[in-house]
């Protein structure tokens, strides 16, 4: 089996195991399963492939968990094809991609992605996982980068952790609003080096991101909550709406190659309000976490 | 007065009397009028000047409208600038822009801008008005395109009706869902021919805006509805952001250039909702206003 194939596989599998972990924290709320491929088109530079678009909506924990696995090939347009390692307009590519919009607002909303990209000149994996609280729980973020932190240093020899965690930081960031979009995480790509360890670190991130995203939902979805804290999280997931529509990487890569826009838009929050200069009063838990989204060194140093 | 400071004059003055005609057809709910100016920076780029905001929100008509004036100045990125007609960074641009989201989803949402632009080696005028309904009433979208029209044949030697209808068509267009964001009207650019004839036609524009859409929201405001048209209105609404962060010119040239965050993004509706595969049954009013959103040619043939 190729790396593609052998990506490809875990990526999947993957997928099944965190369907079944979302589902068990669920009551009665279970996954739609869309399985769809695309039609065998002639016209040039069309995707051919499919994938697997997963979504529960409207559940007791969770108002909506998208989980995509998808493989497809296409033909890249010259200039996008420019924007990146290698050479050729031919790829592959295979990921698994999340976002989990929770109903509490003292659940933060999380994402992860893992891909692996083929041109015919070379492939390279990419990928990361963020945290995007409403409110801050430090003992929270610190359990998330931890976790993370554990699996990068675990594979030293393919991943620099300060290095994808300030990327994380760099990347994660909305410049018209001077705001981090939320705690950050790791974010890395265009790994082509030692392709097996990195597979083996690929494994690892995406093991972790269980271990640090679900002890984090199960503290805190039962917390209650008023119409404020509601109101504070539908005003924040519009500052999620603008990243991933402005700059998110992933998105504008998929919306501009013909992807699937359903699949790619199922990262949108359920609901999302914008208000004019609505800035949080100071000294109060909201304001907090605006200062708790500049970036720091959450793990701490050393080994974890 | 030279011509930039002429138009600035008659951009703020529509403004007022927008002001006066969206409170006249509200309740209690005003405007919150925010007078903002730019400290001068010495900052290379930074943008001079200031303006003047105007929102009004959670009224009994309109859920928020958004008037904002400005005139800065400011220096283009050398990208930029090579994207545009004329020689030099420098630049001075002056307008008004509006996007009105109504409460009643029978009553079409609207956006209007018009602005000239100055660079050292001459200016142009720009601009358009466009609806957007969520339920399609076919008279009222001739009663909007036919306004419109009768402003442009009555200035036709510096604009080409069906040229600036259909530039609208192409413009208001989002390809990743294969849909026009609304029923169109007006879009013209780089006007720098003839321009007190230009000027004219612009201010026939601006005039013929309020009497474009002010009879719709009357007919409209009362219409009694329910939750399965306030959840069309939400997702459709949806559509709104996608177009505005991911295509629309204005908000990108805003955010690239350094302009007010929170003036540019009053744009944004105050309640959106996004579903996966949110799509209407077939022989539904909600079927019946995507079809209505296929360009047609509204206002008729010959003069109105």
């Amino acid at each position: 089996m190729s790396l593609f194939d052998e990506s490809a596989a875990y990526f999947r599998d993957l997928q099944e195991r965190i369907l079944t972990a979302v589902e068990g924290l669920e009551g009665d709320a279970t996954f739609l399963r869309d399985d769809w491929s695309r039609p065998v088109s002639e016209e040039p530079g069309a995707l051919q492939g499919g994938g697997y678009t997963c979504v529960l909506q409207d559940g007791a924990v969770f108002e909506r968990a998208g989980v995509n696995f998808s493989r497809v090939s296409g033909v890249f347009s010259e200039e996008f094809a420019a924007s990146m390692p290698g050479e050729g307009l031919a790829f592959e590519a295979t990921g698994i991609s999340l976002v989990i919009h929770p109903v509490n607002p003292y659940v933060p909303t999380v994402h992860m992605n893992l891909r692996r990209l083929s041109r015919p000149s070379g492939g390279w994996f990419g990928g990361g996982a963020d945290l995007t609280p409403y409110y801050l729980d430090e003992a929270d973020v610190i359990h998330f980068h931890r976790t993370l932190k554990t699996a990068c240093l675990t594979h030293a020899q393919v991943v620099d952790y300060p290095k994808v965690k300030q990327w994380c930081d760099d990347y994660f960031y909305l410049p018209h609003r001077k705001e981090h979009r939320g705690v950050g995480g790791v974010f890395f790509d265009h790994m082509s080096d030692r392709p097996a360890e990195t597979f083996a670190f690929i494994r690892a991130a995406g093991e972790a991101f269980l271990a640090a995203y679900l002890p984090i939902v199960e503290r805190n979805k039962d917390r209650p909550y008023g119409e404020r804290e509601r109101d504070w999280q539908l005003h924040r997931r519009g500052r999620y709406v603008e990243f991933n529509l402005i700059h998110d990487r992933g998105t504008t890569f998929g919306l501009k190659t013909g992807g699937r826009t359903e699949s790619i838009l199922v990262s949108m929050p359920p609901s999302v309000r914008w208000g004019y200069r609505h800035e949080p009063e100071p000294d109060t838990p909201e304001a907090a976490l605006l200062e708790g989204l500049k970036p720091r060194d959450w793990a701490g140093e050393g080994a974890v």
